[in-house]
């Protein structure tokens, strides 16, 4: 049976206070075990994620760090409001969230808001998560998986992709400790990121720009067991322990 | 209209000299406009780009990083074969490939091929997807998009998801370049990479053990422009030039 996949056309522009939930059951009949991909931009913003830039004072490092990366200093002051760690400065902030996500400028966005404001990613997105889960089983009865995404960069290749940062109703890694391969042998790669190969392929589906296509269902598609350490911890990040280094 | 996705199922073990794409053409009807996913796997094992252990003899580098890092020395030896470039020695090999692209111990694999031999990625898999592509629109007629794929880590976060390697009939980046938002504001964010996207869900469906899945079939997708440039070039990648830096 074919996986289907389906984006969720004319949910309207997203604003304070929306149910983001209630909207998407309106516009597609969601079914038992389907999975929903959700752009972590709207839900920013039915949540009141955001700031206006006239709003933010920036501080010296943020005015220094305007001035050397040609960014306004408010929107930089922003990136380090929502951030617990910077790994590196230039050319571009790169930071740890609370919740362990690494991102570029700290996953802060212009785009998709009205003009002068800022996004910024949900603070607890494994709990969002978790909260639409609730609030779709509430309106339809359906257990759903619910997957929060964000456009993410990454090392050694250009461009970005949809990357996961919460979830419910799943694990993030699907895990073939102990499996073997189709000659026997056990395993060596035994962790895969399967959340963000699904929020991988819901951005394919979304677009960055005007496309207006915030949700993606995915239909059928298989289950699998794991565990839920997506983001590394302490020392094991071996590419955070080296760029750190490097800006210190 | 929902995106189709169906993995390939019922091919055989594949060896040396078999026909890849006749193989898949036989099991799945294709459509005009399909992409398919292949798994570098097992082009590579129908193309011969395999070695047996026991013919490799380790250099001093490899007997030292053998040592060093826990792993066969023949192994080792391999993946130094595999490489134009190594980033980073400890705790495991990281290298540029001729191609391009960086991967954990050269993507050579001993995954899913017999006892004592090693997988090669194919030394060019972009003139791969090309010879797929032709191969497949000279038995059925149709114009596919051909994606080889890989199962990769990354900086960051935990676990491996499925990347292209080669890609062919398509562009690997969707290119937002002058676009606007839903405010009419210029996107910044301009490079999506979309053939490891598509390449990332293609792997959630494969699996990495013995599921014998190594093509899946994207039906429906969007069409996008932009480029081809996947692969950092020179002083851009930043990542590399520090773990570089560090090692050397
Ligand atoms: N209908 C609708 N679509 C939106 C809204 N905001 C963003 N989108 C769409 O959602 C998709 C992803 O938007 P993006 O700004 O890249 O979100 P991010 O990846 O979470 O930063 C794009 O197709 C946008 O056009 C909204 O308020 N309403
Ligand atoms: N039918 C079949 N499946 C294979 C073969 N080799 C690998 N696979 C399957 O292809 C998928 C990907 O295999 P993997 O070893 O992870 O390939 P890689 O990601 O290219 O390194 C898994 O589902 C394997 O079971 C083969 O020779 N025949
Ligand atoms: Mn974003
Ligand atoms: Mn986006
Ligand atoms: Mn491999
Ligand atoms: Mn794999």
């Amino acid at each position: 049976e074919p996986i289907q996949i389906i984006g969720v056309q004319g949910l309207p522009l997203i604003k304070k206070g929306d149910d983001v939930a209630a909207l998407i059951c309106d516009r597609v009949p969601l079914g038992e075990g389907d999975i929903i991909c959700i752009a972590s931009t709207i839900y920013s913003k039915a949540k009141g994620y955001t700031r206006p830039l006239s709003e933010i004072t920036p501080s010296e490092r943020a005015i220094r760090l305007g001035a050397l990366n040609g960014e306004d200093p408010r929107f930089v002051q922003a990136v380090l409001d929502a951030s617990t760690d910077i790994i590196m400065e230039h050319p571009f902030i790169l930071s740890e969230l609370s919740f362990g996500h690494i991102g570029v400028r700290a996953g802060v966005d212009q785009s998709n808001i009205e003009d002068g404001m800022v996004i910024f990613l949900p603070p607890d997105p494994m709990k969002s998560a978790d909260e639409v889960r609730g609030r779709i089983r509430e309106i339809t009865g359906k257990n759903t998986g619910i997957i929060i995404t964000d456009t993410c960069g990454r090392s050694f290749r250009r461009g970005q992709t949809g990357n996961a940062i919460g979830w419910s109703g799943m694990q993030a890694i699907r895990d073939f400790r102990g499996d073997t391969d189709l000659f026997g042998h056990v395993l060596k790669i035994t962790e895969e990121a399967v959340v963000d190969e699904i929020a991988g392929f819901s951005n394919f589906v979304m677009g960055e720009s005007n496309n207006g296509v915030p949700a993606v269902v995915f239909r059928g598609c298989p289950k699998w067991t794991g565990h839920d350490n997506l983001y590394f911890s302490g020392e094991e990040d071996i590419t955070r322990r080296v760029l750190k280094k490097e800006w210190s």
